[in-house]
């Protein structure tokens, strides 16, 4: 279906606007009536702008207030509605969109309602227009589609339809049944759909949508149904998308045009319209790249921590660090001494990279130019929102390319045994995420990667909350968190990436690492005596954390989590964990203790 | 009363959380558990650090989900009790915080938690320990003050009281009699109050306690009631503030600490447990100080609005500017060049400027060394959250000292008549706020000058969502409006202060300004045409306004505000206004085609 979106979902001047929704993709756009005012183009030149973006103008909008008003008001609101509709006529758009009442002068009388609707619809034939007549939440009488529908047919004029807004339907809390009025109206008599998701909260409705609102597949909304309801009912018409949020008017709109057009793509393919290249999700972390303008503190630390350095790339400084499963790839060739050491590139372990690279771009993921040099392996990579590269890789499996053929190796990976505590492999890699692009993010990588993305939880820092939010596959084979800085002031300060080494024994493994020569995050005695308070240990049990500060916890089910923290090196530092039974989380309950640590 | 603040409130390291209080003069502090847990100091080396610092601790908080289980959960809960009652003592505090059970371990049966906290008290005396008992507004079966009145009653036992807190109490709705049952209360056994306020908000309770509480008189909950009736009923314990909000996680703590007593101290006033000197509301702006390390634009706008050079100052270089009543000092002695022209303090015309200072230091305002060089007449000023200094000052009004004979007089100042579009004096000055003082200031404000707060509105800029609250006297004599940028990275770009000029006649006032060679901001075709459908004008009204920059506005009465606007000099424009009628308001609704105006 055609694709558009509202001009006020973007940050910036309308011409702004218009540019980054055509540089993204769309189709058409909303015209939001105060981008229209501030903007020094006239209606004429606005639709040439759009028209040599490839833009159509789908909708101007909004107009308030207009219907089941005493007479003498009604009149005044005929005069307001013939300007607008010479504004809709000259920015070359056919539909107005005229919002239910909410003023107090506003009659609870259907029929006075159709009766001025249609002679509202009267005046909008002669400038060629069509009214879409829409329900807010909050309208004063008018508050839901069916009842707006009521009044439209009643009205029964041909340029007089219903606008269908997501938020508005989904916001009142609709049961399943509660859509089936939908197929009710007559496909043609759909004039427009507005599409927005939102967060699940209980707040007052008005606040929550002129502030909160999301791209579809980022809230709790069921807008995948809604769609279908509406499509099934014979709606013709472009999937637009309506979105009020506080930090997508911050945001760069570029990159909040192509995350709206990813969430339509996504809601296209949920809703059964359209087909996309099957997920391919990954099984694993093959390997994750750090860039280092000054390889030597990593590789020290990479050093203590049990890797050896098992192979140099054939045609660039890359260097291969290798135990267990576990792989760094630690690139002297790129990095900056401003930015120190940092993780730039996922390895993704992928049943079938060429499928999975095909899903990626289906979903406007920025396909990256092949790293070709020499004889190198082509693997295919995306960037993910924040710029990490992702990899789609096979790692040492018959019948596929194999990345680390790349590698010259320098020694042999010797694994010792995992009861010492060595490092088995990655359990997670967690990344902390631009500001402005949180929710953009997990909706790249549940829909490009078919993750699953848990609950969001706030992780209180000594200066500040962060959010965390983990995706993983259903396994759990494959692990990722994206965290989230207080503020965008904050963020500078506060870009830690780390990655997490799993162990089957962190005693040893913790042992093994301080007996090398790396310092482990030291953890407050408080933290010992409260986990003591909590729980029933071994003797000697949690003497042993507390020399190693190692952080404990324990899941209903009884699983358990231990894990221990290296210092930070540039932006990265490497956690070790260990996982028992059915423990499916990240330690967030330490996640205060260990945060403070890592300030003092 | 004494005055206490839970260390949750503060940002940073517990240490830092400890000076801040101690800085503004709080007398003890509430420890919170994970600010214990996280720190690297044993409790009796925080309980010396406190100590030292002149604190006590009053409370240690919070212990969860205690009371009213089944035996061999509540045998567990005895167990961690013991330790942490052990904390309590090593603190050298007498007060551990119980909150109701949450879980869904518990049962509702009021006599099984009365035997049970009975219990937990038995083991609390032990230690010397007495327990506060507080119904959380969400606990499982024990949500309301009085409710866990009727429990500790029950329990009998001298060492288990209740504590009150106004956020669990007040954000339920609480009608003014729905707080008499605290009169039943026998003071004693209110063994702690907890204080916070929060604006009115509809969403779920749980949330609006955890991120959006604020400090008593910042919010919309009516704290001085609860604390009135908790005082008749013979409380004598500490007024303790325990506040969880976002913001005040991030900032510093210093201010915040300041910030928190000043409301404290307020709260004190309203509640009528003390007496502050009286507010001294200003009566209007006596000047406007302008900082600038390059007069020439300054100055050249200033006489191309009709202002004149009237004098010099005698001892420093500070020029003189008027206009009517408009007053603008020149300061070339300060300013920088990367901060450009800036608004750096306003000289408040004050009824009694000696009593306004003395109550602007009862609340903590920072006061200023008076300015003395030469024959300086000695001016008392305080500093705002800001750092925008306020000066108290009677402006040639005799038995006062008037600053004005500092300045050696350069020309007479002339007055155009103001039916030529004169200014007469200044409507208002618009101040950006720092991001983490918004709430602050307006207490600030409130407080220290007896100003009213107006509704805070939203105003949307092309990059962001700006907040803005004015504040005036009752009579509009005197009016401030603080704004605050959409977040602290907009901060830099967007800290534009203005000073509004008023006149009697904006049309003449413009056609001279721009006559005398100053270009007014740039206004949209569309914009006029919007005014156009919405009100009737006199025939040419509008293209004047068009041809000129003036914005238009209407309130419900009538009352109309014309208002058009200078370039902005370093972060200093000056806006023209126009008021007729009772027009109360600064034109909020043409803000966002202003705001994209002076964007371009």
């Amino acid at each position: 279906m055609r694709k558009s979106i509202a001009t006020v979902c973007l940050s910036g001047s309308l011409t702004e606007k218009l540019t980054a929704a055509a540089r993204a993709g769309f189709d058409g756009v909303e015209i939001f009536e105060n981008d229209l005012l501030a903007s020094p183009l006239s209606p004429e030149e606005i639709r040439a702008r759009a028209a040599d973006l490839g833009l159509t103008i789908d909708l101007y909008q909004p107009m308030r207030d207009v219907e089941a008003v005493p007479e003498e008001v009604f009149v005044r609101n005929l005069r307001r509605a013939a300007r607008k509709f010479d504004v809709v006529r000259r920015l070359g758009a056919d539909t107005l969109l005229v919002c239910s009442n909410v003023s107090p002068q506003a009659v609870d009388d259907d029929a006075l309602a159709a009766g001025q609707l249609g002679r509202l619809a009267d005046l909008a034939e002669e400038f060629g227009i069509r009214v879409a007549y829409e329900a807010l939440a909050w309208g004063r009488h008018v508050s839901t589609y069916d009842h707006a529908w009521r009044i439209v047919e009643q009205a029964g004029h041909p340029a007089l339809g219903v606008c269908l807004d997501s938020f508005h339907i989904l916001s009142r809390g609709s049961e399943p049944k509660d859509l089936e009025g939908i197929a009710a109206i007559p496909g043609e008599k759909i004039f427009f759909l507005q599409l927005a998701d939102a967060p699940l909260m209980a707040m007052d409705v008005f606040q929550w949508s002129r502030h909160y609102r999301c791209f579809p597949g980022q809230g709790g909304l069921d807008v995948t149904s809604l769609v279908r309801h509406v499509v099934n009912a014979g709606y013709r018409g472009p999937l637009s998308l309506e979105v009020f949020n506080d930090v997508f008017r911050q945001a760069d709109a570029g990159s909040t045009a192509v995350d709206a057009l990813r969430s339509l793509i996504a809601l296209e393919e949920s809703a059964g319209i359209s087909t996309l290249p099957a997920p391919v999700v990954p099984s694993g972390i093959a390997f994750a790249e750090l860039a280092t303008a000054d390889p030597q503190p990593v590789t020290e630390l990479l050093a203590r921590l049990g890797f050896r350095r098992t192979g140099r790339h054939t045609g660039k400084p890359v260097e291969l660090w290798e135990q267990g499963e576990a792989r760094i790839l630690l690139n002297h060739g790129t990095g900056t001494r401003s930015e120190g050491t940092a993780l730039t590139a996922i390895g993704l372990e992928t049943p079938d990279p060429g499928a999975a690279a095909h899903r990626a771009e289906s979903l406007l993921a920025p396909v990256l130019p092949r790293r070709h040099s020499g004889h190198d392996v082509p693997l295919d990579a995306v960037a993910a929102p924040d710029g990490t590269e992702l990899f789609f890789c096979a790692t040492r499996r018959p019948g596929h390319a194999d990345w680390i053929s790349d590698f010259t190796a320098t020694v042999h990976p010797r694994q010792p045994p995992s009861r010492d505590g060595a490092i088995t492999g990655i359990d997670h890699v967690a990344l902390t995420q631009p500001w402005h692009h949180f929710d953009e993010a997990v909706l790249f990588h549940r829909t490009v990667l078919g993750l699953r993305p848990h609950e969001s939880v706030d992780l209180a820092d000594p200066y500040g909350l962060f959010r965390s939010r983990a995706l993983s596959d259903d396994s759990g084979a494959f692990r990722l968190v994206l965290n989230l800085a207080p503020s965008p002031a904050a963020e500078v300060r506060t870009r830690a990436q780390h990655i997490a080494l799993a162990t089957d024994d962190i005693v040893k493994a913790a042992r093994r690492i301080r007996a090398a020569g790396a310092e482990l995050l030291k953890i407050p005695a408080n933290y010992y005596e409260d986990l003591d308070a909590k729980y029933a240990f071994a003797p000697g049990e949690l003497d042993t954390y507390r020399e190693l500060g190692i952080l404990y916890d324990r899941d209903e089910s009884g699983g358990e989590f231990r894990h221990c923290y290296t210092a930070t090196v540039g932006r990265v530092f490497f956690e070790i964990v260990q996982r028992t039974g059915d423990y499916g989380g990240y330690g967030a309950a330490n996640a205060p203790v260990r945060l403070a640590a890592q300030r003092r």
